[in-house]
């Protein structure tokens, strides 16, 4: 886990194919998500607060959090393969742990195990506030799949 | 598991409490979500398909899926509870079986055992074609937590 | 989620590898707990209830109630697949509904989607009384992979 | 998660509690399992290999990994509750991310979020060599509930 300091970037050629295979994803966009970082192996997604991702009583929707969490994990494990892989969520556990409220939360899917066909991913999402705040509304767990791409 | 065939109704001021509740949800009006239909422990919604809820491939993106899953098991527990009563989720963990495909998807929430702290639920996610066709597309299990509402 | 009811009897050559398989975990025999039924797709295993399997109230351990239904997981997903086949269990989650009390637990373990490479089962446990109580005290979901076993 | 590499210990009074309840546990006697450390937050249980903890190819079973596992985050969320305050498991999650080997497993339950209701630990499972080695092969969440213990 000590990588959760470092701001080690990715490779200028996964940033891209990370960046790429994100701005394809409509939910993301439609959303308001957006990709904050992108290290070896771990991937942090910002998604600000407005009443288009809310729940009933106005914080962030679980199904927001997770979204953003889930596609967090994804792109962690997409930083370890190869170009012509693609990366699938076999599964995931969420649990929600606070209220997600803040200016914004902060989603970091992070690879706990990469294997040739399963990766397994720590998912971790904050919520955060313009002045600083910081706390971890949902914490998760999450299985992916390797597939080959095929060629165009 | 029984109830899965029956099209029961839930009592009209419980109707009229899970759709007022759903509709103040910021992030199901802006996927696009609707309650198909709402049974004693049991919630039906669904997501049509388009653009603004896929991922990199023009699926639904897992993240939609999981969202309208958690938010039809959520409503399944609330039918059952008293007026002054609302439902947290705790956790939620689901496999994505199948790509999210079709006209639109359908979400099933089922209530497995409802307590009066924590509820279990299942969750299903078909995908469903206009034309008739249906498949499992996502198979999930929910925990919940009953809160009371305060007085307004 | 038909065959729950039927009790179709899954082919003596592949009852044959399942037992065979069972009877090689140390775990199983060292807990007490033996093979109930076996269907395509479909394994009961019972576990009886005595103090070597309870946690501290003298229940039965989650612990316990997990490891039979992981198995009966398993070798349910085992009943679909060549003879060449080995299953391992990638993860799982399960609730723990009731306290597991009873004169056995009864683990059933079902396919609910058969891929060449994941396999996916619903967990269930019952908690069965000698005069015929029978209470659902766990309900979970597995991920499974399907390995090809050396050649002897 | 700074508190992993610290060897801090629970107090006297919380360790006893701990281990009394332990103690209690017919399955965790029956499986050779102990207590190597009780922390605030933190236990981690010891499982030692041998024929009949084993699954079919005679690595620790993944029940007797889940075992010890959810034994060790139960213990964990004890260490910070009152004297009349007991835990029960609600469900968890675990991840078999590499073959259970080693000379011994040894599972750590870490709290990471504690509420008068709901408390949430992670779970991890290393396999042991003797000469040192030592390697992730599980990893989970769980989530609990604290109960107040009848008066004796």
């Amino acid at each position: 886990m000590e990588d959760f300091t470092q701001q080690e970037q990715a490779h200028p050629a996964v940033h891209k194919r990370v960046q790429d295979s994100f701005d394809r994803q409509g939910l993301m966009a439609h959303l308001g998500a957006r990709i904050a970082h992108i290290a070896p192996g771990r991937v942090h997604i910002v998604l600000p607060s407005r009443p288009e991702v809310t729940q009933q009583h106005g914080y962030i929707h679980a199904g927001a959090t997770s979204a953003v969490a889930d596609t967090a994990g994804g792109y962690a494990a997409l930083t370890l393969f190869s170009e012509d892989s693609d990366v699938l969520t076999v599964e995931y556990k969420i649990n929600l742990i606070a209220p997600a409220v803040g200016d914004h939360i902060e989603a970091i899917g992070t690879v706990l195990k990469a294997g040739s066909t399963l990766t397994v991913c720590q998912l971790e999402v904050y919520g955060v506030q313009a002045e600083g705040g910081r706390k971890l509304v949902a914490n998760g767990q999450q299985t992916l799949i390797r597939v080959t791409r095929p060629a165009p």
